[in-house]
């Protein structure tokens, strides 16, 4: 997805390129606090439901702990993962991506949730952080993004400015550049739709210029996008991962709020229906999509959290389609599709 | 996964390897009429559901009919499909088997059913017969498969005898070359396990050498069983395509008598979330691996056709494992692993 001939103006040996020599550590200590902190703020959220941890060692080295809330509250269920693994090769998906990065060992750490709340007027969540040094390259990615069951512009509006803050603080380019990444990325070709209304996505993140994002074709409309804006100066290790840590940050603050303001609401049959269709949406994007469900299971990881992030109950149904003039065609005309949710103006305040 | 060097001593040119000149349309018309049958046996079965038909266009060349049965008497959801598509060129999944078809227009017509029974005690059935033909080469490929949720030596053994009869009516080779096929390709790595008790699975198939399957590595174990058997003389399209019809004519026989003996059974909850839960591994199996699946997403097909075999209703759960000395323990014991199914002498007859 992206080009980087034009941005790697920093070469990979430059002194000015290399972490700190505790960044490994640096970084998964932070990821373990993230998970921890995010787990205390759902957990007094919902009320009810208490994460279960397994520890667990992946054989080819590293481990991580799984947490997962189950029948809670709120939560129907909810996963958040924390790992730090290492392997003596990336699998071939990264390494096309990074060839810099064939032949060295390499190490990764991060944090993932995915939550899927009860009332289907609460939306589903995903966030990921991660850290990648393999050889003479390293780099962060990540993102958080939403997807709700019913329209409301409102959540998505508060989702978006909450992050945008985080972004806007280190760079003016990285909302516009991240949520288009977002949108982008989280796209179900086989079914012409989003997977929600988005938020942030970014991959390959390191200190030389900022990778912008070419579009996943080369004569795509996001590639002239990209090219409007402004590049950067080279930024250091330490710029990057303040930045991941204030996205990390703002996870709680951009979706509970939403989830109080909804989860009160009541619902009937129809809209429980709804919710368990729509989540089938989510199983096929992490199976057929998902670069990091994709990386887990090429490098042998723990299948069971892994697939964490798959809905506890789901529907198929052949031949959906919603009802015009219902909230459910609204999703679908709206939601489902990618929108300026900042500025936006229109219906379904 | 097949190695054709040592299998196309009959060049493509040769006028003995050409199909017939009304080919397509002659397989075109025994995939309808199969459809056709499977349908009024399926539905005299059921004795509720009636399948409803959705005919289709592809706007690149081609089409379908489409046929779904909902909330039967016996069936939970049952798709029964008709395709036959053509267009400019194969997906490169394809090309990287049959690298002679490159630069040519394609041609491919097939029924695919999967069946969702609603009792935990029916086994859920899938079935694939389809015919390509590209450029210089043409093939047949297809089988059907049985994954039950409760173990019964009994279904297992029967469906795995009548399709070896129809097998053995055409080639001793065929029944033990295809178990194993069947066995290697529906199988999940992520979970070591095997989708269910197998059945019939080929691919590629012409009138060369009969194209033995030498497992998913060179040095795997299948490579030196497929190297003990004859390599019988080309066969001719015609044998080839009546072998064809014979499998597809074994189904009822084969699925029938299971579901006859087994949907009246009584059962409780218990057994309803364990089908629920063993239904996220059909779910998993279709997204992540099965190759019709990708064909039918890489080549813009119909995705509610393509998705039909996706189960009506389906739960993950995390960390799951079956109790020791329980059914469901058996199942994952004895079940979910290849057996000798013709031989079988062991417990749960």
């Amino acid at each position: 997805m992206l080009t980087n001939s034009q941005t790697q103006n920093l070469p990979a040996e430059s002194s000015t390129y290399l972490p700190p020599t505790d960044a490994k550590a640096r970084v998964s200590e932070f990821m373990k606090q993230l998970q921890d902190k995010i787990v205390a703020g759902l957990e007094k959220l919902d009320g009810k439901g208490k994460f279960q941890e397994d520890s667990w060692e992946r054989p080819e080295g590293g481990g991580g702990r799984s947490r997962v809330l189950s029948d809670g509250g709120v939560f129907e269920q909810g996963g958040v993962n924390f790992s730090e693994v290492w392997g003596s090769h990336l699998p071939p998906s990264i390494l096309t991506q990074r060839p810099e990065a064939a032949g060295h060992g390499f190490y990764a750490t991060g944090t993932s949730l995915v939550l899927h709340p009860r009332n289907p007027y609460v939306p589903t969540v995903h966030l990921n952080y991660r850290y990648f040094e393999a050889g003479p390259v390293w780099w962060f990615g990540g993102g958080a993004d939403l997807t709700p069951y019913y329209p409301f512009a409102e959540d998505a509006k508060d989702f978006h400015k909450t992050f945008k803050q985080a972004c806007d603080k280190h760079n003016p380019d990285y909302y516009p550049v991240f949520k288009r990444w977002c949108d982008e990325y989280f796209y179900l070709k086989h079914r012409q739709e989003t997977r929600g209304v988005g938020g942030l996505f970014f991959d390959y993140q390191d200190c030389r210029q900022l990778p912008l994002y070419r579009g996943p074709n080369a004569d795509g409309g996001a590639a002239e996008y990209s090219n409007q804006l402004g590049t950067p100066a080279p930024r250091t290790w330490e710029e990057i991962f303040a930045f991941i840590q204030d996205c990390g940050d703002a996870f709680l603050p951009a979706y509970l709020p939403i989830v109080e303001r909804r989860h009160g609401m009541e619902y009937t049959e129809r809209q429980r229906d709804f919710q368990l269709y729509r989540r089938g949406r989510y199983v096929e994007f992490n199976l057929v999509y998902d670069r990091g469900t994709i990386f887990g299971l090429q490098t042998n990881g723990r299948t069971e959290s892994i697939l964490m992030s798959l809905p506890p109950l789901v529907r198929w149904q052949y031949g959906y389609k919603p009802e015009p003039n219902t909230p459910e065609a609204e999703l679908y005309d709206t939601f489902l599709k990618p929108q300026d949710w900042i500025n936006w103006k229109g219906r379904h305040q």
